[in-house]
């Protein structure tokens, strides 16, 4: 693991790093913020569309919370990137939107092993060098990384003592969010699908979710159909339709206290 | 005015418009953020080298803070922009570093009047959209925004009632940060930098100053020559060196909390 920087917040650093993953068969640039305090509590934040491991650590607003909380808050990459990583033109599809899957179809499974990322290369490189507490860790996401969020707290029973997102997309595979990109990275797309994950009955950890009424891109989240699945499935869930609010950063930093309270308190 | 948009945040809105304004001789951007409940109180914070309107409203997590005070944040630019107005290959010259003074002299003194700019041009059009308090305005500001927010409170006596900065140049005649700038752009340096103007008479409203012990750029501020000043002066001031903060946004978020609540209790 390799230090990129290292900055002084909120009392405690939010640094940089590159690590080499299998998964991925790149190196990977991840952030973490460490608090003054650390309680060992882990909270991964898994990112959206177009976004690498930095957006949300400058924008997101969640350190300040996080410091009080004793958080350790890790922030990876979307995807793999770099020479030799196949692309594509859109912007929700290859570098930048890997969906959080291993994908199995080509050209993207060479290198687009997400799911392997963020739940064991990742986890075994930030154990490793920090002294955390595995068995105390929340996941939470905006967007794609509500989706990463939800389908890996559902796919990893036990791992994670409680879930959160931010306009996750919820139904990937009947979204433009998702539908075509599923397909292309893997054979299942149902099978990477919080709606159908949860009627399935994976068991989901005590979830939170805010969506905003004015988000740009309702139509492609599918909250409505997991709302039902949520209720369906009696699962403990707060799901918060916050009006006015669309899907940006100045939408995730204003709830980004709540989430963090919701984690430290499982957490605790 | 032109609406580029309007973001819900915390349960306000962070907007951003365009205007025409006389001092630039061009269209110029702002974001302004007004809380739910507004009090009429104003808060302007000037940016740092190389940034737009945008770097602060994004990254510098002052809109909780200001939500819950009712304070009203504007965020002008940092220079005029676009076809016909001059720049530089230097990063601290030109388009992005503006320095908060009116050119007079060659290329720049068409464009870059950026002290009448954020003193009249903008203020004339804020307090003429929103119903604010012209007698409730702070001013803070980061790095060259920094040293801003000091030379215009202290230029402008009894426009300000309070005065913070993060991280501010504070003697920029002599430094690197402001000596060749200044002296390109008008014909007396002393008479925009904060120590000179604070030695030579001019009242200083209550001041809050961030500086970071680790700011990489700390030989470019005068921060102790500024510190020596205000001892001098017997002004009402409270300069804070945070250990092992830098320069970055990471620092100025660790202490929104605090400008903000400093400003919310000199304009209640």
């Amino acid at each position: 693991m390799k230090t990129i920087s290292e900055n002084r917040c909120f009392g405690g650093i939010q640094g940089v790093y590159t690590h080499a993953s299998e998964a991925t068969g790149t190196d990977m640039t991840f952030g973490l913020f460490r608090p003054e305090h650390p309680t060992g509590a882990v909270l991964w934040y898994l990112s959206g569309l177009t976004c690498t491991h930095e957006n949300a650590m400058t924008k997101a607003g969640l350190q300040g919370w996080a410091a009080e909380a004793g958080l350790t808050v890790v922030f990876p990459d979307t995807s793999p990137r770099g020479g030799g990583v196949p692309d594509d033109d859109a912007f929700d599809m290859g570098q930048g939107a890997g969906f959080y899957v291993d994908a199995t179809r080509e050209p993207w499974s060479k290198h687009f092993g997400m799911e392997r990322y963020v739940t064991a290369d990742l986890p075994e490189t930030v154990f490793a060098a920090w002294d955390l507490d595995e068995t105390r860790q929340g996941i939470t996401g905006h967007s794609m990384g509500g989706h990463g969020a939800l389908t890996l707290a559902l796919k990893h029973p036990g791992r994670f003592r409680a879930v959160s997102a931010f306009a996750p997309i919820c139904h990937p595979s009947a979204s433009e969010w998702g539908r075509d990109q599923l397909a292309a990275y893997i054979d299942q797309p149902e099978a990477h699908d919080a709606t159908h994950l949860l009627l399935d009955g994976a068991a989901l950890p005590p979830c939170l979710i805010d969506t905003g009424t004015d988000d740009q891109f309702w139509d492609k989240l599918g909250t409505d159909v997991f709302a039902r699945a949520l209720a369906r499935t009696r699962s403990e869930a707060a799901l918060r339709l916050q009006k006015g609010y669309d899907h940006s950063y100045f939408f995730v930093a204003s709830f980004a206290a709540a989430h963090v309270a919701f984690h430290a308190e499982h957490l605790a």
